[in-house]
């Protein structure tokens, strides 16, 4: 009451003492109502009922529990979006259309890609092309020995995810269908094509035959002096791939990249080091970037985007990874030590270097159970299911097969159907003893993204593997496919009784812990959820079950706000 | 564009020709924005921070596919409830606290009774104390033949449902714990009590005694005079119990009502017609209502709450169901026929009456397999899966041991104990050889409230015949249990493990016919979310598993908009 009757008096001082438009109600004599608070006529409303409809402040009592402050007009209460947006987690944003101001309500703040075609195992995953799984957070940086992206996602110093390598692979094999084919320049092959090397006095370059690489390389020993370089022109290309090796025990090729608006130098460096990535703080406030080569007296290939290599030194020098793309050049190229170049490019882009270095990545890794062990603990819902270093992801398995088998539709290089087809071999060993498969209720195989016990039935990890083990069905060779049909109709058969279960009338749950360890739901995140519809859209272009476009379309409803009926 | 063209037009014709607020901004030149429409200052607003702000309209984008006018002030978007009530399906109203109108927002409509002691079998049954099962409008009419409801929920002719006359039964049996001893005056007994009646010439009334009964009665002929009459004095009981049988083959017992308001007089009939009720409309725009008493040459034992009998009349009548009991009383008693009466009585309430009559109708309708059952079909899920007439219901058997035991428990009669030890019959069958027992995935049992099949695993339903199973338990003698605690525990153990299927992260859903019928989830509306919550707040006071009190617990968060973690 005393805080009402204070608005009381502060309403007749303003009244009393200043032309607004709360004296011009007084002395123009309209006084609206005898409402004694915050009251306005709309006047100019564009409706013609809504005009002359008081307008005032209103207390709202939510539930019972707290208050916050409304408005209300005519009948009509208004709530204020702050609030809802908390209450209901719902989107909206002031925009302009045609020049006028609107507010954008947004039930999710997901996107479906409904298909057009059918999937084609040899052409893009999913909506893959879209994704820059090497600019993400959580990936530390592309390992210039292993060319796959490092993750720090459930481990801070790092490691290689296979789910996470094969992502990469697979995005860069879908950007390569779906961008325009790379500009690429070869600039020094030790043979037709030389670039002019600043040598400075004492060193040298000479351009020879490796009998071990079967191909001209050049040849270059920076001995005592400051190292040989190489000015570029100017340009916006920034993927720099080489072959490199050192016959000195140290050496070094350093990128040059200019900042054309801060006139800023900022040098990534490949180095005689096993540290995967090292930054320098230089006294004078700048400071570089250094890969580890490994053992850099072997052949190293290297495929790098420099501005994502620049990023991730950015980022660990405390400076953000804010770093335009667009306003990077390359500078220039300093080479130190002793030790042989070849294949020197630079590319707008090389995605295709990139799927291979994953799928290289993938061949080499696969142990002898044809899994891709991962080397971190994973904790599920707060330790209640914890999986020990060396797990297998059923997930990462079909994402790799996924890979795989297009490298091998590609090359035609038989190592990787090998890796493709060992891959499925998880697949059958149950999760308690080391496998990726679970049953629900001993009655339905599951092939688990994290094979927990008991399981956790994580749905999109599911599909992702049941759709690797389609590509390699689609493209292995009939005679050699093995269980892949089996474990696929199993697999399809499993989700299609299962998905309903995934449905909470409002959206989807991303696993089904809340039934396996009694915790509350797990509510999917609207990316998720719209991974599962993506992912249901994908396998209803190959498998004409109506529950799939059924739950698809309801699923695709939530997300602008319908629910299912309540009784 | 054209819309906005048209609001500036009339913004400024009004600007010229009146005195507004809008020729106010222009006049006194205060102009308070270069926007063109809609816009006003919140001058007077309480906080200091949105004081001059500007108050306008705004159209609001709704998931891009459609649009609705909102307000803006300052950085502040206002939503109309008239928008969020359909859209989110939640509840508000204008009411005024100490004085000052304010808007109550509901989440949900529905109450949660905590229950502050363990539960008791032999004590209230749930929160039904608050039931009034026969004013339902589902309830045709409580039979003058049976005493129990009739329903018309599946079949609009009528039948008797076991559930409901079991609810009925549980209903008054909790009032009489809840409610204050009643008022209660025999006003004939045949012996003791005798009443004034007013026999006309050529009728008769005598007392004597009745071999069969063995009590004295009171016998009456009205011959072919208009009936013997009872003048009653004024009062406010309505609950009319008496004893009644024709020696004539017709002959009837009629008690006039009178609204006291509108000096109307309603006549409601017992009448010897196998007619459950029969309302006759007169000439002089009023109307009679008729209850059959089937055989009259029997005793029947009468338990009327007269005002329902009225209520249903005129229900039938066309007239609606508004007749305020307050406003009632009985202005007289008319006899026609030949025949006896006994034990009339006239009470407040007589609820352990309307409870034996439950009890005794369950006895008299359980069949040899021990079940109760219903005599109509039941379309669940638009005909998917359908139950034909002579359906058991697990819920029908449950609340009827509930109440059977309690009747045993009151009154010491082995009947009733029997009968509620044969309910548990069906429970050990299976719903796909007519019993109500199901099994999720092979392995849980289930109680099934509709037993389908495939089965529809309603949730409410099982837990309700799980509380009958508890109270057989507590309160049949030891020995005579049979399988009354294997069926329990079972249920039990089914119940814990399942729950979390019904959890929706922000609700529940009443079944799981999603997952068995491959159906939308059918969504628990608010009354049955928060009657699971009793059940398990009930079981959790007898049974002291975590997991009840745990998913009681969230489940109640959800009812003030508290949703389930997304990842």
């Amino acid at each position: 009451m005393a805080r009402l009757n204070l608005k009381l008096l502060l309403f007749l001082l303003i009244a009393v003492v200043s032309c607004t438009l709360v004296t011009y109600i007084f002395t123009c004599g309209h006084p609206t109502s005898s409402h004694t608070s915050f009251i306005h006529r709309l006047k100019e409303s564009s409706s013609p009922e809504s005009r002359g409809k008081l307008y005032e402040e209103l207390l709202c009592s939510i539930n019972g529990m707290y208050h916050i402050s409304c408005r209300k007009e005519g009948r009509e209460v208004f709530i204020p979006f702050s609030f809802l947006e908390k209450y209901y987690e719902v989107y909206g944003k002031l925009t302009k259309n045609r020049g006028h101001e609107q507010f954008e309500w947004s039930h999710s703040y997901s996107k479906v890609f409904k298909p057009t075609t059918r999937y084609n195992s040899s052409g893009m995953f999913m909506y893959f092309s879209n994704y820059n799984v090497e600019v993400r957070d959580r990936v530390k940086c592309i390992s210039a020995t292993e060319g796959v992206p490092v993750s720090t996602q459930w481990e801070a110093s790092g490691y290689y995810y296979p789910v996470q390598v094969a992502q990469y692979g697979l995005s860069h094999y879908s950007k390569n269908l779906s961008d325009r084919p790379p500009k690429r320049k070869v600039l020094e092959d030790g043979n037709l094509v030389t670039a002019k090397w600043q040598v400075p006095k004492g060193a040298s370059v000479k351009r020879n035959y490796d009998y071990e690489k079967f191909t001209h390389v050049l040849e270059f020993n920076s001995h005592d002096s400051p190292g040989i370089s190489l000015k570029l022109k100017q340009g916006i290309d920034l993927v720099l791939s080489f072959d490199l090796r050192f016959l000195s025990m140290n050496g070094s090729l350093t990128i040059f990249l200019e900042d054309r608006d801060r006139s800023t130098i900022f040098p990534v460096s490949f180095v005689c080091s096993p540290v995967l990535i090292h930054v320098l703080n230089s006294s004078a406030g700048s400071y570089s970037t250094n890969y580890g080569l490994g053992s850099c007296q072997n052949w190293n290939q290297l495929t790098r985007d420099l501005h994502v290599d620049l990023v991730k030194g950015h980022v660990l020098s405390g400076r953000g990874k804010k770093l335009s793309k667009t306003k990077l050049r390359i500078h220039h190229l300093l080479i130190k030590g002793h030790g042989q170049l070849d294949n020197l490019t630079l590319a707008s882009s090389n995605h295709m270097g990139m799927f291979y270095s994953s799928a290289d990545w993938l061949v080499r890794h696969q142990d002898s159970s044809g899994g891709w062990p991962i080397g971190v603990k994973r904790k599920i819902a707060s330790g209640k299911a914890d999986l020990d270093p060396g797990w297998y992801s059923a997930m990462g398995q079909g994402q790799a097969m996924s890979l795989l088998i297009r490298a091998y539709y590609r090359s035609g290089e038989s190592h990787y159907l090998e890796a493709a087809l060992k891959g499925m071999k998880p697949f059958s060993k149950s999760s308690t003893e080391g496998g990726v498969r679970a049953y629900f209720m001993n009655q339905y195989p599951w092939y688990e993204e994290y094979p927990t016990v008991p399981p956790s039935f994580v749905l999109n990890g599911f599909i992702y593997s049941l759709i690797g083990l389609y590509d390699v069905l689609s493209l292995a060779p009939h005679d050699q496919v093995g269980d892949a049909q089996l474990l696929f109709d199993q697999g399809m058969h499993s989700l299609k009784k299962l998905l309903p279960l995934f449905d909470t009338g409002s959206g989807t749950v991303y696993d089904l812990r809340h039934f396996t360890l009694g915790l509350a739901p797990n509510i999917a995140r609207w990316d998720y959820h719209s991974t599962h519809i993506n992912q249901l859209l994908l396998l209803s272009t190959i498998d004409s079950d109506p529950i799939l476009t059924t739950i698809a379309s309801r699923w695709i409803s939530y997300m602008s706000g319908k629910r299912a009926a309540h009784n």
